[in-house]
């Protein structure tokens, strides 16, 4: 027996689980009209992308997270995959509201093209379209998937003495929260729906007399869980004590043809098997939260911790009575009061389920208990979940602030109200309260307001998802070039796992194909020794020469006194001071010709310090550009600029790059698309250099450098320049990157004159990267983004 | 013109170089018999081998170096190349001496052996068995190649206006050397050859009447340079004026059937050609050095050298007259008359050619000349160049110490004199210096004493060679791995190039197949991700734990104060303390159960030295074993001891561990098989634990160990287990290499029992090492050479 104190007993462990989200948005054109067009081929095949695919329609997006530890990371997972979605999809914008936007005619409405070999799923389709109408289809919403860890059933099963299998404890314990969950959503459904109103020519067919309708239903908060929502024909009575029964049930109802597909059972709560689980139920799926219109990501996350409150609740509460015939039918008739009265105040119950209590203080109650026993179980130590709980109960006392009303009453503030003429007949409920019924007679749309509002929202929101196009998020402290990397493996449908977040070490795969990706562009395609020769820069140059590829002459020292002996042959030469093996210009000084000595000594202390081998080279004269080479291929060219301000006359350096660094593009360690200034060592003898200070005030429309080297991640600006070079540069790029064996790489070559074609004297190349970062190709300061993430990814074989 | 005044000012770069060495040595079994055996199949296809092929006959090993850039290079080359084919080689052995052992039969030798493509060149070797007897064809010798730099070559041209091109100078300059070469050649005959004596039955067919003959001649030092030497039959006039005239007298020869093959022309000094140089010489070949028995790799440096010092005389001198027919024929008489009558102490030259003086007397002056020259031209600021002058300087007035004086000596020193019955008579010579006469009529051969002192020095360098297997002469600074691999690539006859020494970074190749190889195991066949897999232990863990391998379980922390946080967690399991990225046990310490913060603390302070990321894991049960993996096969195991000292009751441990280090095996930076032991900080905190100390004195018979972890880098002790461990533990390696995607891995396991089969519970993979060494299974501390290095080899193709 599950009794309270077992429970009690593996309390520590009950919040464990996973949690995963599907979410549905309509594609519309930028005046809100339903896009016609294709599910868009960026996203591949629909029936292999495991993020992103099409519902119902083909202008149907669901976007589908895998599932995550917790709610927290669920939800900036779909954001990122609504920010990628609509980032992705031209100029068509994602609609934001459940309830659609005004649509073309049935027949227009196109179903979801599958390939021939799926063509099942397009049948599927046009059934459910026959019965339901295509209109009420259209209809989006949020499925909430919640599982309990393994860990707590093995916990579980432990505390019963290893009696009973983890299965038939899955199946006792599913089922149990599945009763709980079907018996209060009318709480949820009340508290945290966004579907008060629809476009005012919006109609579906009635289920109960096959009638065109308008979508409305009296003070109603949640038109899609309303008896004109998305349900099915019938309330059918479920055997939620057995999941022998439970399928037996809708076997019936299939093999009586009052369902055409098991799958069209549209229960509030479904149970999910999955294979591992033989047949016991492996999560439940919650299906009745609204798209928020008010979130950039469709998804109201208040609405999703309450309702993993009440999932728990449902878990651990000793149950009031059975859950028979009478209590399902009363569950509906509550969810129905609470969907189409939910905005009115003093909703109440009906006296047979309720003794006639008002809606807002049966919540208060349900939330009491919820209290209690969560409490009891510890959840509630948990702040996040200890607030959930206080914010519910805030509703229950002050229902206005509801997410729903506040979109009421903006969406009502966008304009005028409009008479509509025929007002038309309500649907019927079982139940009619009293209370409501002068209030909601008269209501009438605001057609443009409708379409008005929820567009604003999703061009605001598409703006927004283009600025942070780099964005990931939940994982803001990967790599710059990893997040993007992840959002192309998003829009492809290729499986992410993050494998060690803190070496940005991710696994990728996509059927039969696995790969380990570090920093986005150390893979499994360039093999080791290729990446131990472009580290080692004797070996480099050495492999470009016998190439005939121009390197910079010079010479490489062990020791400071060997580098300072050899002074003389250097000091008539411009040069550069550098470590052996460093990336990211760490470490690196340039000596103009006729240096002094002393400058010299300092230049290589600073390189020593990074190197135990320091090399002196040749300064090539001209502008650096990284030349982005991927599988013989030149993908994207940029010009770095170093670290610099603008001077004012009245400014000095420091306040300068001070400035300069507020820009938010600017961050700390790759987070961002361009890093921010530094004041240090090497700065600061650059300014020496010459003559100047971090407290110099910079004459104004003077450029000032601070460093010579043009590294973005020493502050440098990068300025995309792949379409401004001559082709001798790329065919040089291509044959270095041969000359070292490597597949993704990063030349970096310095060029006298970019429109001149190459000679033995106008260029030279003075590094090869192994680990090229992808962003600054992405987002540069200047220029194209050249989506090298998409092209690493094809790269890799996806 | 090229005068000495130019010279003079490109003197800085004459000394530039680049020198080879091409050595025979007979294959004999252990009574010093000729081996019949074939060419050792290790050396593969003996056509496609550049440093190990055969001569003339299929038991005589032909040695070849590359192009090195300096004589002490290209000897420790030989003398590797001599060591591994000595080796290699079983029970047979290499024989020291220019002149034969025992022969079977002439028709008993055997001719190398070739492909049916490659036909001609065992026809060529026929034809030269017809012509000179196969007898003589098993004289042996050392070829030495030399040429100038083409920086010497471009800085004359520089300094002739550019009036002549690089190829024209190249013909003017290496036929002056030519010329001057073989008019001093008797002077280095007379000094460095080493053949006075042979195998008194060893018979050749006379050149001037194609009888057999003993294989003696006078006071003979240079027997293989002498008459009945390897030589022509005729002494062909040559034009050493232009490479023309030069080709088209070997055409003649050739086309009046004197030679049958242009490459039977056995000039004393040849000249080389290169397709780059189009028919243009390359280089010299010197042809007439002698093995020299008293080295173990058969080369006399000193003899390299005081050649180079001739080359480069004749380079520079004035020289002295035409080099015209009857200089030719008076150059090859002076030969003979050194070869014949070179032991003798007063040999002079007839009065016909060099007024009667003696022949030490000559060598003096020439040696004066040469010391003029080359220090003019600033040759002898080199002070080893300056030796060589010193040392030919002394040679000449105390000609008994010479090495084929010493040679004689001993060799007569091995024992009894015995008297030969059929003395017979001596080759004519055209000239016949009465000082001689008496002499050498009774010289008499100990032929007991010529085959067991060769005999004797062959097995004494066999065994050196064996004691030292592991070592790459002139290259001891590499790593161990390294030089062993740099060892197999010789027996296979792969390309070995030294890309950068610091580093270890080899480019193998041979044919098509170009490897990079970095400390012997980072190669191209492992691709970058799956080295990133096994570098990152939270990853390998991952991995593993998926294949349902075992791993220890712990935590990962970025932080002290976290990981001191989590000690109630530890404090009653036994547990390793690490940095999360570490090769070579370093930072590593192990903590048992129930052990004081205070040590927790220090552990984690070693850790956190090493690495902002620091492991805690279980420490396994049991004995830790290194499966070396290669292409899903188990090519080695070794179990590591940690290390430790044998107590003796009187002294300390810091001096039983300096005592232990005295083995020469030991050494640091794997140079060596072993590694010396360390008494640093993890050695005190380990005997802190066992309230000891670098003081304590250790008890007799105690095994004491200084470290727990195991590794032969920290000083432990290697011992091979390759065919005692259940094959349970192989497979799980293997699958081990699999999850991470390795081809070359060295898996660290822990086994509780390596006679038990592995189950959940008995062992666990601790770490996967993307760099394992090879040299700890070729050299263990005991155990067989598992010959990684060969198999590394086969992995990468060839």
């Amino acid at each position: 027996m599950i009794t309270q104190s077992v429970l009690k007993k593996i309390s520590h462990v009950v919040t464990k689980g996973m949690f995963g989200l599907e979410k549905e948005n309509l594609r519309v054109d930028k005046d809100g009209k339903l896009a016609l067009t294709p599910h868009p081929a960026i996203f591949g095949d629909k029936e292999e992308n495991q993020y992103i695919t099409t519902d119902f329609s083909e202008s149907q997006v669901e976007m589908i997270t895998p599932p995550l530890p917790s709610i927290e990371e669920v939800c900036s997972f779909i954001r990122t995959l609504h920010d990628v979605v609509s980032d992705e999809i031209g100029d068509e914008l994602l609609w934001p509201q459940s309830l659609p936007p005004r649509l073309p005619s049935e027949d227009q409405i196109p179903i979801a093209k599958y390939k021939d070999a799926s063509k099942e799923l397009e049948e599927y389709r046009k059934s459910i379209a026959e019965v339901y109408g295509k209109y009420r289809q259209m209809i989006c919403g949020i499925h909430f998937n919640i599982s309990l860890d393994d860990e707590w059933f093995t916990a579980l099963q432990k505390e019963l003495d290893n009696s009973i299998s983890i299965g038939d404890l899955k199946e006792e314990v599913y089922l149990k929260i599945t009763r709980g969950l079907m018996r209060y959503r009318w709480l949820l459904i009340w508290m945290f729906s966004e579907t008060p109103l629809a476009e005012p020519n919006f109609k579906v067919r009635s289920l109960q007399d096959d009638e065109e309708r308008f979508l409305r239903c009296k003070a109603s908060i949640a038109l899609r869980s309303g008896p004109l929502g998305y349900r099915n024909r019938d309330n059918y009575i479920m055997d939620f004590y057995s999941i022998e029964g439970y399928n037996h049930i809708i076997e019936e109802l299939v093999s009586e043809g009052k369902l055409h597909y098991a799958k069209e059972l549209y229960l509030p709560i479904r149970m999910k098997f999955l294979d591992k689980d033989q047949g016991k139920p492996s999560y439940l799926e919650v299906r009745f939260l609204d798209l928020d219109p008010l979130s950039p990501s469709g998804v109201n996350e208040e609405a999703l911790y309450a309702t993993y409150m009440l999932f728990l609740y449902a878990l651990l509460c000793e149950e009031e009575g059975e859950f028979n015939e009478k209590e399902q039918l009363d569950a509906t008739l509550r969810q129905d009061l609470a969907a189409c009265y939910g905005r009115c105040a003093d909703t109440s119950f009906p006296e047979e389920i309720a003794k006639g209590a008002k809606i807002t203080d049966e919540a208060g109650a349900v939330i009491q208990k919820m209290k209690h026993i969560l409490s009891e179980h510890g959840v509630l130590q948990n702040p996040i979940y200890a607030a959930t709980l206080d914010r519910m109960e805030q509703l229950a006392k002050d229902p206005a602030k509801r997410q729903g009303i506040l979109l009421y009453q903006q969406c009502k503030e966008q304009g005028f109200i409009e008479y509509h003429p025929t007002l038309d007949k309500i649907e019927e409920l079982a139940y009619d309260p009293a209370c409501c019924k002068d209030t909601i007679v008269h209501e009438q749309y605001k057609a443009q307001g409708f379409i008005d509002f929820h567009l604003n929202l999703a061009k605001a929101y598409k703006r927004e998802a283009e600025l942070k196009g780099y964005r990931f998020w939940g994982y803001e402290k990967l790599e710059m070039s990893t997040q993007l990397l992840m959002r192309a493996a998003l829009c492809k449908g290729v499986g992410i796992e993050i494998l060690d977040p803190s070496e940005n070490f991710l696994r990728l795969s996509k059927g039969e194909n696995k790969q380990f990706v570090v920093q986005a562009t150390k893979t499994a395609i360039d093999n080791y020794a290729t990446v131990l020769a472009m580290e080692n820069k004797v070996v480099t140059k050495k492999l470009l020469a016998e190439q005939h590829i121009m390197v910079p002459a010079g010479g490489e020292y062990f020791t400071k006194h060997n580098a300072l002996k050899d002074f003389s042959r250097y000091q008539n030469r411009a040069i550069v001071v550098k470590p052996k093996s460093t990336n990211f210009g760490i470490g690196i000084t340039i000596l103009k010709e006729n240096e002094e000595l002393s400058n010299y000594n300092k230049a290589l202390d600073i390189a020593f310090e990074h190197d135990n081998c320091v090399l002196i080279e040749d300064f090539i004269d001209g502008r650096e550009f990284r030349i982005f080479v991927i599988d013989d291929e030149v993908v994207g060219i940029l010009h770095r600029v170093p670290a610099n301000v603008e001077g004012d006359g009245i400014h000095t350096v420091r306040e300068l790059v001070e400035k300069k660094n507020q820009d938010p593009r600017r961050g700390k360690g790759y987070r961002t698309p361009l890093e921010k200034i530094a004041l240090g060592k090497e700065e600061e003898l650059f300014l020496e250099l010459q003559d100047m200070s971090f407290e110099t005030v910079v004459a104004k429309g003077e450029k000032l450098y601070l460093r010579e080297n043009s590294n973005i991640s020493t502050g440098g600006d990068s300025i995309d320049f792949t379409d401004d070079v001559d082709d001798s540069y790329k065919e040089i790029a291509v044959q270095a990157a041969q000359a070292v064996g490597a597949r993704i790489t990063g030349v970096d070559m310095m060029i006298q004159n970019i429109k001149d074609a190459a000679s033995n004297t106008n260029y030279a190349i003075i590094e090869i990267n192994f680990n090229p970062a992808i962003h600054i190709h992405c987002f540069p300061y200047q220029g194209k983004n050249r989506r090298l993430n998409f092209k690493v990814l094809t790269a890799l074989g996806f």
